[in-house]
């Protein structure tokens, strides 16, 4: 459709608690932002015939819901082919024996491109509108994957990944220099700038050092710099596992948190993944600079030692979003991950051990709701980024999915005029690729089952 | 296909640790057992070409693989409709306001008859090649799910839900005696077992106390009573909850599982639900009668407060199997079951609480690896309920699933020649019903996508 064009049904989203929206008419710009919401629009309304007539209505069905796109704030793009691979393995001994071996292969641009396009069909088959993504260190696959979800019409950050300290990355797969790393980091920023068809800048360069333990603290300094010069966003691991934390502890003097910030590269828009281990000072730096965090809730399982304190984190005023963290988690669906964050949060109240008193087992008040991992999915992701992504509002880009309830293969059952609050719940706890009819990016359809 | 026939290929299963049976020619009977497994078998055997030209061979390509199907010990099927919802309630107001409400529509036969049909259905699309299903207190209701069951060609136990204490049954929801509940169960035993189409057993009575709150002691003795007389299986729950496990000690001076072994209802093919809070001593008497507990790790999350402690349980010798607990937990895929079964003990071991130092956040040696967790839903359930079930040996029900891998609408990404145990471990940590491409119960191929 060319021109204003409309949806017309019922949609939910989470502003902060659920909002139902019934009988909403949605008027979508030519430029995929949203231009009007109005709920309480009667089937009669006359506009709607009209649309009709200009073959510009989409009409949401009895069985249907709208629901905005998911947002996955943190993805290694090259890990999906050991996707479930190896999670019994420590973090380091998972990097050094399977991670870094697989990621040097993105030399080999033909391997790159088989892999980022399944990927990135993959993602936006499972309602992933927004992805944030670590390449490799490999400056044409990497633009690759930037051109794949340019091509296919996926909101994107992707980032070339800086790693140059000799002591944490083999020989195989490690920066010649810290120069070089930044100047392709550059050089990355340029031509996804300058990408035809990316005016609207769908897709974005984001500079990316792997995690302190990896860098050099020139390549650090250097790439705060660069993110400074360039207003590109960040993106970075910290304080993810017992040995991350002590590492940079031990090295730095200080935590990831305040490393990061020093090298300049905790800044508004900068996106955190995991950060289980942080203080609350360090959650307050977080909050002054206004980063956020990507909360993994399925590969923390495997490599964390310990769950996200996530409402302790929101009670402090910090943004959150979710990361599926392919492949430290082993789904590719940010509904899991939803799931995954209720779960954990769970464990976290109550703890694990039969063995002692319910009183001594967990840490009371930690669980979270369906609701609010639905909100960090979609409206926490596009917070993070500082994107108006996530909602139904005017001046959102209409990214959003079509969730279709009750078919045979698909996993989602609602009762007719299910209420908006077990109906989210419902979409967070079972919902996944097979329950999505239609996923739209900036107004655009990119994928139909 | 009538008469021998046979498959060739790759299969894996899991008789202690990971077999890979490469090249292997499995002859299955008439009777849907198999006759013989031979593996390293060249593709030019000259058995081979005979096959084929009989048309009775399956060949397995090299993108797929054959594994045992799934065995769900523990499956509440009428609470289908409410997968996923209300989570965040404690079990004993989730039963009431929610569970025992649902329940009690299924008087009305022509909703159990469209429930059913959907969750057998789905079930077998998932792999799920044998289920243990509690129905509800409803006799037409369960027989229905009998004959569904046989209809479908799904391996199954089916039971009437027996639950007569006035104290913590609803009045709208609840046996009018025990001597009903009995008779009910009597004649349920009868009618499976006299099926038309069902001399094999394929479906078969299972005795089904829903669980000691809800039983006065009349209703467990004569429950027990009926199972020594006819020698059904029986099943459960066990100390799932602090709140349940807490309530048996008040009322019966005695565990759960104590209580349930005066009764006579702990038998060679008993499956307890949870035992999440099982004492040692619990443990020793479960082993001793030869019973089995059916680990459900996604209700657990919920409504357990704490981890099976899975690992300390295998040492002392149990039968255990898994559960998906559908609907407590909020998924029919048992392959989801297993990887929550390796996350939840990966939570055990480490703890979930980052401010406590590592060493005193969990319980050391509490995780379990993915092959452990594909033994659990496969042989470990024919273990449990003393059946030739979820391995490929000679004697064993041909109950299998075609795996697969590689399918752009599927989860499971395989490299050529993967070697048998990370095969075996994607599997469990991104199967989905979107990898199954044939399910076989007894020979009987009864789901094709």
């Amino acid at each position: 459709m060319t021109g204003d064009w409309a949806v017309y049904g019922r949609a939910i989203h989470a502003p902060d608690r659920v909002e139902d929206l019934r009988e909403t008419l949605m008027i979508v710009g030519s430029d995929g932002v949203i231009a009007s919401v109005e709920t309480g629009v009667s089937p009669r309304d006359p506009r709607l015939a009209a649309l009709r007539d200009g073959d510009a209505l989409i009409e949401i069905a009895g069985d249907e819901v709208l629901i905005p796109g998911l947002v996955d704030l943190h993805v290694h793009a090259p890990q999906f082919p050991q996707l479930g691979m190896a999670l019994d393995m420590p973090l380091q001994d998972w990097l050094q024996h399977y991670t870094f071996p697989l990621e040097s292969r993105y030399a080999d641009l033909g391997f790159a491109e088989a892999v980022y396009t399944d990927l990135v069909d993959t993602l936006l088959a499972h309602g992933t509108t927004t992805a944030l993504y670590f390449a490799t260190i490999h400056l044409p696959a990497t633009q690759r994957l930037a051109e794949i979800c340019l091509g296919k019409g996926q909101r994107a950050f992707v980032g070339r990944v800086g790693m140059d300290h000799p002591e944490q990355c083999p020989d195989f797969y490690r920066d010649v220099s810290a120069e070089v790393a930044i100047a392709e980091t550059r050089a990355l920023i340029a031509h996804i700038r300058a990408l035809p068809g990316n005016d609207a800048a769908l897709v974005r360069p984001i500079i990316t050092p792997r995690f302190v333990p990896a860098c050099t603290d020139a390549l650090l300094d250097g790439l705060g710099a660069l993110a400074a010069e360039t207003g590109c966003a960040v993106q970075t691991h910290c304080s993810e596992s017992d040995w991350e934390h002590a590492h940079v502890q031990d090295r730095c003097g200080c935590s990831d948190t305040v490393a990061l910030d020093r090298a300049g590269l905790l800044r508004r828009g900068s996106v955190l993944a995991h950060a289980n281990f942080i203080s609350d000072a360090d959650a307050g730096l977080i909050r002054e600079r206004g980063a956020a965090v990507a909360h993994c809730p399925l590969s923390n399982i495997y490599f964390a030692g310990a769950v996200f304190p996530l409402r302790r984190m929101q009670a402090l005023g910090l943004h959150i979003g979710l990361g599926s963290d392919i492949a430290g988690g082993p789904s590719a669906s940010l509904f899991e991950a939803a799931r995954q964050a209720v779960a954990v949060s769970r464990l976290l109240e109550s703890g694990t051990d039969a063995r002692k008193p319910p009183a001594e087992r967990g840490q009371p008040g930690a669980r979270i709701d369906a609701p609010t991992a639905f909100r960090l999915a979609t409206a926490g992701g596009g917070e993070a980024l500082d994107l108006p992504i996530g909602l139904f509002r005017p001046g959102y880009a209409f990214d959003a999915l079509l969730l279709r309830a009750n078919l045979p293969d698909g996993n989602l059952r609602v009762a007719a005029n299910e209420a908006a609050d077990r109906l989210m719940e419902k979409i967070v706890m079972t919902a996944g690729r097979g329950d999505i009819a239609h996923v739209w990016v900036g107004g655009r359809l990119v994928k139909s089952r």
